[in-house]
């Protein structure tokens, strides 16, 4: 049997049950975005660990490298984000085609460099050696946080508003931007940007886990349709979501009406936009609006909202039910 | 410039300054086997990381499937041992060509779970994913220590005793025998198992962490010739090494003898034997000693002392003052 039969989840489906019996109390085991571990009396540790490969997860033609030493660091931070936490430090393993360039490694690193410095989070150690063919860069980030404070994709209830903390879809926008070698001018390029350099929304995931009425959260790294039903799942709990409602940039609906492309297809179903996908008591939602856009300057999205049932996703447009068969970015598709 | 003009620790050098202003007290950064990172009153904690990439660190080809799985883990659990410390958890980012067998995968994960099991390490996440062609397995493990009481390379003082913790080139020795495509019988194949299945020493590192006057410690990775000059260049120490004095397996001396293999530059220029090297206070190698063989039924072995100097080891043999060229295993060479 060949793996892109079963799949990543698949794989892991396969294997984690026999190491269930080497946790010990207090330990987080496979599942959520990041690990928790027991630190000290107030605190809890986060591990999370993000692995991209060349060709797969970036192409070196369309990516300059600064850009992918930033975005490597980012994908993590949004995971230590998406619990609520606070990142520590990162540790980064890279493994370097023979023949490649010192100055393309320079700027990588300054790129890494700079969102570190953005976020204030040191390197703190790695592993650097030899690939025959391919980059690959593995970062590995250390979060923290508050002991009881962090929110798992379980804690979703029924009645639970399900929300989003930014536009969705840019970022798989800008991706069939650089696949179909379309200009990177004006609209087009803020898509590509939104995907070269996603931003870890930390402040926005350190106020929610304050806020007392939000339950699950995560970020989302391979589109809501697929994200939403790790929540769904976890928590034993559906979901209805409204496409008319997904907050879309005008920049996406000017490229997608252009283009022909389906918004909410990109929205629901296009990943890589690193925005926090969280459910909220529905009574508190107003509250929490209010202290979001104060802080912020922006407001978060209700897409939905979380219902008692199987674990999986009713949609509509405009009233409408209607189907939806395109998941979100399958690894092994 | 090309990337291998200037090797690996040429490459850490070129981007480490700039991260030195985002750490923190506390912190102990790149440059050891393990970041330090504070994690209570009682305890630090310990990160490492490796990356093994296929026809770079292992052979699909040499290495079956389960060894594979065991030696990503061992060859990280040898890091956290080599500072004294006691794994908490590890972490798994593997990229998987498509084409992959998914029983390939389940022995891979069952060695896994083999030394996870033998060092009571559960697995707590890490990144399933991808690769175009070349399997590519990254292990991060967090570890703890008492404060303070973990070995560091730059501790190594003027008159300590450098010692090993067991047999030298026995991995080298098979490493050779694999890629000569030798028969694997007897000795042959003693010294293709301690290639493929190195075990970490973490008991003995425990022990030695706790001994006064043990200084420096560090693991046995790259060969004693190249691991030995990073603690004498984090120490401001020099060496003296018998080359005569160098533990070897009556198994690597018999198939060094029939091969024609120089022993002695396998015992100190050959790679991940995984054994320990550190250094003790003159006074208390007897105690240590009785110490280390009452609790392992082996004994330790002296190689040579540290001195006042430039960072440089000097070699000798039977006495007399010998050249040494060739350097421990290099990553870009």
């Amino acid at each position: 049997m060949k793996l892109k039969e079963i799949g990543e989840f698949g794989f892991i489906d396969r294997f984690s049950p026999s190491f269930q019996e080497l946790l010990t109390k207090n330990l987080t085991g496979i599942g959520d975005d990041c690990a928790i571990l027991p630190m000290n009396d107030q605190e809890d540790l986060l591990v999370t660990t993000d692995l991209l490969m060349e060709d797969v997860h970036f192409l070196r033609s369309a990516i300059t490298p600064g850009q992918l030493g930033y975005k490597s660091v980012a994908v993590n931070l949004s995971d230590i984000a998406s619990m609520g936490g606070t990142p520590i430090g990162t540790f980064l393993s890279i493994a370097i085609p023979p023949d490649m360039d010192v100055e393309y490694l320079d700027e990588l690193m300054a790129g890494y460099h700079a969102i570190s410095q953005k976020y204030q989070v040191p390197l703190l150690g790695g592993d650097t050696t030899k690939s025959v063919k391919h980059l690959a860069i593995n970062v590995c980030v250390l979060g923290k946080i508050e002991k009881g404070k962090a929110r798992l994709r379980s804690m979703a209830q029924a009645g639970d508003a399900i929300c989003v903390s930014g536009p969705l879809g840019d970022s798989a926008g800008g991706l069939k931007v650089v696949l179909n070698d379309l200009a990177q001018v004006d609209d087009y390029s803020y898509l590509v940007e939104r995907h070269h350099l996603p931003e870890p929304r930390i402040a926005e995931g350190n106020l929610l886990k304050e806020f007392g009425g939000v339950h699950a959260m995560m970020d989302i790294s391979d589109g809501i349709a697929s994200d939403l039903k790790h929540i769904l799942k976890a928590s034993g709990k559906a979901a209805r979501v409204k496409l008319d409602q997904l907050p879309v940039s005008d920049e996406l609906k000017r490229v997608c009406q252009s283009q022909g492309w389906k918004v909410d297809e990109l929205a629901s179903g296009g990943g890589e936009d690193y925005e926090l996908l969280f459910t909220v008591a529905a009574d508190r939602v107003e509250a929490l609006q209010k202290a979001f856009t104060n802080q912020f300057g922006k407001s978060f999205t209700v897409i939905g909202q979380i219902e008692a049932g199987e674990p999986q996703i009713h949609w509509s447009r405009n009233g409408n039910a209607v189907e939806f068969s395109k998941g979100g970015f399958n690894h092994f598709g």
